[in-house]
């Protein structure tokens, strides 16, 4: 297709970080372009953002409704090819909805919603529609991330017996809510929904491990925790799982692990081997073989599986890192657009992104963890 | 004191690995000396192992109840100074119980006991005979969890907020007991007691805990199974924590995890700041600091801690191991002897190693784990 | 400055790997555009390589005399504002003397020219012509380089005393230049000029060891080697150093060190500390302490020189990578011609990036070391 | 054999630290027994050292001229088996040879001796008298360097290329040899023969690279320097090698490496892949496949090596470490003796351990290294 995507964004205006992030990862191709924005609920801060970035007047609206109207009035061939939400959580439902509606692709942050009821009204939405739709579960756009998924459907490690996965943050380990405007909303039930660090990151941790085993859940038990003082949410959670299998399971997930950054990681054992990785390092993954040596996989090898090495732009030690595992969620998204624009079915590997599907079973993961943890019954059915 | 202590040990012959690892330990600073002995529970092992390890005819005994006799019916200065249990975990109390009373000292492997029943037995003969009793819970004997151990005596870590212990193994992931020797009684409860992995290495997570933390349990709840069919005995647990402090806690150990080998390993979250301990590489432990630059403190160093520099023999960067640890348990419980010996106090360095309160707990958290594993309630208080 | 600032780029069409990487560092920020090219010697290839970039047919051109011409005759507010080279060596040199002939900016791969005698040609344009100049040796682009870089120059490290500089890659280990189209022109003397390894990768090491310590040489010693057979540069390159102020360096890059993909890795030991830094896990700089604990200095966090802090986009723990540090330099040097543009002078920050004497004396070195090689003086005077 | 080996020591009283660590290396297996000893050049300080090491006063010597006196008048059946020498360089040669003279086995530290001219007197020796003799090139009593051993004698790695070996420490950074014993013999010429760093730590690279990969030596290039003012031995050496296969060769070592402990490590770079190694993490051993993942081999498996196998005792995941490494240098030597005693021709297992031919080129590898250094030619002939 001989023109780049046209994209507007919902969000993600002056201050915002994960607003940057987007548009270097949906950019990062060159085959993208940001044409229009309502980059923030206040009319005024949309507009200046807006101008900041470059966009034509025209096309830098004060609300994503003034967003939807106006790109609906301008001609086929220069509307938006997909829109871009970036809010905080309780902002997501009701501009996807109405995008999703009027028959526009959409890529969303995560997670998706803030309830079971307003993620079977998306996936209604989507159904209806045909549209596109992606979350950006980011970290499962790692290549390794890709190999690791390979390697369980594929049989390598045999059965799953086990699997941990972990997400240690200690940003929020004081009260800096109060000072810190990424703090503010992600510790406010009004704005995040019901779960702090369990929305913001044990959600991830769900969505990786249904990424790379499959697995289904039976049941949970979850210890749901707010150790810093006055706070209104959550912020250090640990679910033991139970897989349909009979596979067991661990989650924990914190923000307030001291000095910890940002490093989600998995391990899961199966009958013939297992496998770990480590977001902080995430070019390389690990196969620990019961009869031979360990093995570290390495991104970019020939060796490596088709996804893996589709999700790879540079050689093998030229490490790629966070914002190319974004821009990967972008590139199949819009490969599937593309393929869908030029008439064609999508391959599987362009479909490889997370659906309106993951993302209403990271909802359910979420009302279910905190159902557990203030419920007295030790396994509460999935 | 001019002489090497003496010792028997009951158990460790032929084809037995802790029974030689206990030697070794014991040997490794040349002050002590192996004398006796009642090598296997059958007489003419017993007698056949003790010929190969060069112990005089007379004290090369068919059974422990036959040293006993011996070893009293001996002038007092040509007495062991100590006896060293290694036999398999049934047959720890009836001797240590008897050797305690006779007043000899007792130096024994874990898990103690098989219940909390004689785990009270063996206190009130520690109690009543002044013998000195020391566990070989040998991870403690690294210089580096002794560092730790200080951190978070010191206040260096502020409150402790949460602690994740893990011990991961992966030998008995196949059915292996029906060849292996050390596989079929830790798998039989006729000879282990009623836990499987969480006797054999969860024990080791608890005194670990235990030992760095110094926090008190309020409440677990437990998920015990056993992936490999018709295993008697648990090979997978998962244990969520709480302390009375208000911290939690998750402790993990498997022996079905593909492929790992034994990296227990810890990991603290304070209030101002964090640690991590891998047993596998044992001569580093980290500082995360919430401010600064983590923190990588090697063994050897004078910036360490009294405790980790006495448990050091050799200079930074030649790396000491599983054996030096598990020695260092054997020096200071035959310096508290030779302290005994000499009239003397010992002092609080000398009295570093895991005693018989530490073994009762180890034993009632066992029962614990096992009770919650298989009842309903989610909280079991402690 | 409300636009983009636009370019042209010489090379890098269809098949190259270098053209893409310049592009997506360019790019990055979203403050760059792409708007001309002549991206091959061969002008079809060129202009089919133009298209598929999607560049406008007028500024699609066929050649890069082409380019200047039909650049030059637009009016100028329509010019491009830089042109990036990114041929093989010896096609750098021409097109750079005329664009900064003609006052345009100019950024360009390395080594830059084919000799000393080219450099000094190249000074004297940029001396002339006033215009932005600067080379891609993108490892000084990682955050963590800076913040070395800052260690030394702030003395935290005292004086230094050695230097140890490696970049052991392994793809040549075989004869694949008949096949590989990367590895015929660098092993070519025609295209890659007097050096193989060491002008490929090795200059990457000498331009590291500078950019860090600013050390001034006074003599080498260099063994020069081809181990593949036919092949008619050197594959594998060691070098003594010797510095002005009493230092002794040591530099070896290979590419027929098998399975070694690309890490680049510095050492620079001090009278007051050491450092180390390791291309494959950029994120990361070690401050190893004579009196403490060893410190992992991690990107992204607060305690950073400022230097290293604006080389940061994304927060601590969600890594950067190669793109992200090359895009650094094109950040240094695109605000650098902002600010000329904006007619201010540009600061300290925003002039780091690799010049013009950066590169002569590179391509000094070069001469240097395969001089040394071939020679039988063993202290070959700077 | 159903007694334990008898050995007396020269050197290695009060204060020493490698006296003692040949103590415990000797006794680790409890099969040799320390009976007697001439533990200082100074008589009072000897028979005060013994005393404390519980020897019998009648084997308790003055002097080693006493020793062997002494030793030489016992009935044969109750002589040492063996003498260990463990003084200061310029104490090894008169001592080693004395007892050979006298038919006695001798293990011995390392440098061997001062010069070619002894080192073949020593050779003589051994010849003539028939005693076994070992060096303690403690490093290669490792399981994983007999495991990269294997690797490059069976042809795992192809044809060698290239080999880099590192000896960091920074322990002599500052002029410390006015106040301790350990740094003062180092440096003193007197005592330690004509080189420092590259006698006590060079001479370990060396011996590794020979050990491991079995090249011989063409040529070589040394940089030595002294970086501490009024130093009077080297601080600091780098040399380049070419050996007679066309492989090239670096060897580092220093003492003024700040901060840097013990971390001597190899990397072997062959046709068909590389491997690399660290002592200060010495379970594991990497092999650098160039089709496949890097592996990662851990000690105590399987699938290792038989000599890799029998230099383990522990089983994996158990670490061992410097006392273990050089014990198995012990466990060769006294095994080689034993067969001897029992009349059977040693084993090739048994037989690895450094001989006097490896330690006469180490002495040569110094005095070529000194000479190099200090000459203007470029390559000198080995």
């Amino acid at each position: 297709m001989n023109r780049k995507l046209q994209y507007g964004q919902i969000g993600g205006g002056q201050g915002s970080f994960i607003g940057a992030v987007h548009r270097r990862a949906a950019g990062m191709d060159g085959k993208t372009e940001l044409v229009a924005g309502a980059f923030s609920s206040t009319p005024e801060k949309a507009m200046a953002s807006g101008r900041e970035l470059l966009i034509a007047d025209e096309r830098n609206y004060g609300s994503w409704q003034a967003m939807l109207e106006g790109e609906k009035n301008r001609p086929k061939s220069d509307q938006i090819d997909f829109v871009n939400i970036v809010t905080p959580n309780h902002m997501h439902f009701a501009p996807a909805l109405a995008f999703l509606q009027a028959g526009l692709n959409v890529i969303m942050d995560k997670p998706m919603v803030l309830s079971s009821e307003q993620a079977q009204s998306l996936i209604a939405a989507v159904e209806t529609s045909g549209a596109v739709f992606a979350l950006t579960h980011n970290y499962t756009g790692y290549p390794m991330v890709k190999e690791a998924r390979h390697w369980v459907r594929s049989g390598k490690l045999g059965e799953i017996n086990k699997v941990v996965v972990e997400y240690p943050q200690g940003w929020l380990l004081t009260r800096m809510e109060d000072e810190n405007k990424q703090a503010a909303w992600r510790t406010d039930p009004k704005r995040a929904g019901i779960a702090g660090a369990m929305g913001d990151i044990g959600s991830h941790c769900e969505n990786l491990v249904s990424y790379i085993t499959g697995l289904e859940l039976e049941s949970i038990c979850a210890d749901l925790h707010t150790f810093v003082p006055n706070r209104q949410l959550d912020d250090d959670v640990t679910v033991l799982l139970r897989f349909t299998n009979g596979a067991r399971g661990l989650l924990w997930c914190s923000q307030i692990a001291a000095a910890e950054e940002n490093d989600l990681n998995i391990r899961v054992y199966g009958s013939k081997g297992s496998l770990e990785w480590h977001q902080e390092t995430p070019n390389t993954l690990q196969f620990k073989d019961p009869a031979g040596p360990v093995q570290i996989y390495k991104r970019g090898n020939g060796y490596l599986s088709a996804a893996a090495q589709r999700a790879a732009q540079l050689p093998p030690g030229h490490p790629e890192a966070f914002y190319e595992a974004f821009a990967n969620i972008f590139m199949n998204f819009t490969d599937t657009i593309r393929a869908r624009l030029a008439g064609r079915e999508p391959s599987e590997l362009e479909l490889d992104f997370p659906t309106v599907y993951d993302g209403a079973q990271g909802v359910k993961f979420i009302e279910k963890v905190v159902a557990s943890g203030h419920g007295d019954e030790k396994w509460l059915a999935w």
